[in-house]
C-alpha cells in the first residue's frame, strides 16, 4: 500500500519515526509532517502565509518532506504536491499522549486523519495513552496490525479512526474495541503573569473535571487495556437537535 | 442577559462592533477577540506560548480584551478571567465571509462557538455570505432576533448553533430555516514559488468542486435567501459506522 503519515508532534518525533521504520517493512511510506511541535492547532490551515517546505534527512537517509505548516497542511500537500500518483491510506501519529473524549476537538493529530476523510482517502489518527517515554513500539504493531486487517471498505466518505493504545508492552493489551468519543473534559483556568515591560500574559492550565467510564467510551476502552478505535466524521450536525428544533421551530 | 463576543477576524472587524453595537442596547456585552486575523485557525488553543492580552480602546471607549491568541483561547479566558460572574450566551462573529459545508471544521468562528458549547454556555456562531463589503447590520440584526427569540432550552449540552445570513437587506430575508452541514468542498492545490536565497515554498489555493442543494442542506437555505440554522455538536462519533463495525469486526 501506498501510506501518507503526518503528525503533529514535528517530523523528527520519535513516534513518527517508529511508525514508519515499522511501516516502511511491508509498505511505500511517504512522511509530510511539521517542521515543529504543532501540538492543539485544532483544524488549522495555513491560508494567509506561505508554507516553506524542506526535504528532511536523518543521518543521510531521507525521511521526508518537513512542512513549516499544521497537520491539515501537511496532508493537502502530500496528496497534491508531494505523492506521485493515487495514496491508499492515511497515518497520523504516532502521538505522544492520548486523544480521547472532548480533547479531540483541540487535536492536530486528529485533524490529520480528518483532513485525509474530506480528501476522500481512508485515515486514522494514531495515540500513545502516556507522555513520559510511551512505548511507541507498541503503538506501531498496533497500526501495522489495523492497516492490515481493519475493514477499511467499512469506513465510509468523510469518516476516519481514531485510535489510542494503552502504555503496555504489546503483548498485555487485551485487544481491541471499537469505542464512541466519550465526554471526558477539563476545566481551563489560567495564571497571570507580567513580563518586565509591565504587561500582562496567561498560561493555560487545565484538570480533567469529568471522566467518562460507560461501557462504549473511548476512555474506558484504554482504562481496562484495550486499544480504542473510534470512528469519526466531519459531519458536525447534532441530528436529534435538528430534528427536535425541526419540529419545534414556529418561523 | 450577559453575553460574550468573540470572532476570528479580529476585535477591530467591523461585523463584532456591528454586533456588539446592536447588542449592547439590551444587553451587557463583554468582548474578548483576538488581536489579529485568525481565520482558518480550526479549533487551535494556546498552550506552548504565553497569551498575551491588552485592554482595547476605540474612539476613547473600552472596546475589550485583544488577545493574542485564537477564538476558542478568547472563550476560555473571558469565562475564566474577564466575566465578573455567569455568562448566558456567547456569540462569535459576525464573520465576514461563510461557514457552511465541510469548510467549517477549518472555522475559527465555529470553534469559538463549540468552544461555549463545550463549557456549557449556549453559543452561536454567525456569518454573512459574502467577502466583499458584506451587510453587517442584517447580521446584527438577525443575532438580535436569534438571542430574543431562539429555544435556548432546546440545545443540550456541548451544542451549539452555526448560523449563517445571506448578503441581503434585512427586509428582503425570507425566514429562517433549520439545516444540516452540508457536504459542499473544495479541492485545494499549490502554487509553488521560490524565495530569493532558493528556499522552495508553497501558497495554498482552493476551488468549490461540489455544492450540495438537498433540501436540508446550509448552502442551500442560504441560496435561497434564507437564514441557515445549524445545530452542531463537538462529538465527532459516526454512529452508524460504530453500529456497523461493533457488529462486523470480529477482534
Amino acid at each position: 500500500m501506498r501510506i501518507l503519515v503526518t503528525n503533529d508532534d514535528g517530523i523528527t518525533a520519535p513516534g513518527l519515526r517508529e511508525l514508519v521504520n515499522t511501516l516502511s517493512e511491508k509498505h511505500e511510506v511517504l512522511v509530510v509532517a511539521p517542521s515543529q511541535e504543532a501540538s492543539a492547532t485544532g483544524h488549522a490551515i495555513t491560508i494567509r502565509l506561505p508554507i516553506w517546505v524542506k526535504e528532511m534527512k536523518i543521518d543521510d537517509k531521507f525521511l521526508g518532506y518537513s512542512v513549516m505548516g499544521t497537520p491539515a497542511d501537511c496532508v493537502k500537500l502530500g496528496l497534491d504536491v508531494f505523492s506521485k500518483g493515487k495514496v491508499d491510506l492515511i497515518l497520523s501519529g504516532i502521538n505522544r499522549g492520548p486523544n480521547l473524549g472532548t480533547d479531540i476537538i483541540y487535536s492536530g493529530t486528529v485533524s490529520g486523519a480528518l483532513e485525509g476523510a474530506l480528501q476522500g482517502v481512508p485515515s486514522m489518527a494514531i495515540s500513545m495513552c502516556d507522555f513520559d517515554d510511551p512505548k511507541y513500539e507498541t503503538g506501531a504493531k498496533v497500526a501495522e496490525k489495523l492497516v492490515d486487517e481493519f475493514p477499511w471498505e467499512l469506513l465510509p466518505e468523510f469518516c476516519a479512526i481514531n485510535v489510542n493504545v494503552p502504555d503496555l508492552p504489546y503483548e498485555e493489551i487485551k485487544g481491541f474495541r471499537v469505542t464512541r468519543q466519550s465526554r471526558r473534559r477539563y476545566r481551563d483556568y489560567f495564571e497571570a503573569r507580567r513580563d518586565p515591560y509591565g504587561n500582562t500574559y496567561y498560561w493555560m492550565l487545565g484538570d480533567v473535571i469529568e471522566d467518562d467510564t460507560s461501557p462504549d467510551s473511548d476512555y474506558l476502552a484504554v482504562k481496562e487495556g484495550y486499544v480504542s478505535i473510534t470512528p469519526i466524521t466531519i459531519f458536525l450536525t447534532a441530528e436529534d437537535v435538528y430534528k427536535e428544533l425541526k419540529r419545534r421551530m414556529k418561523w
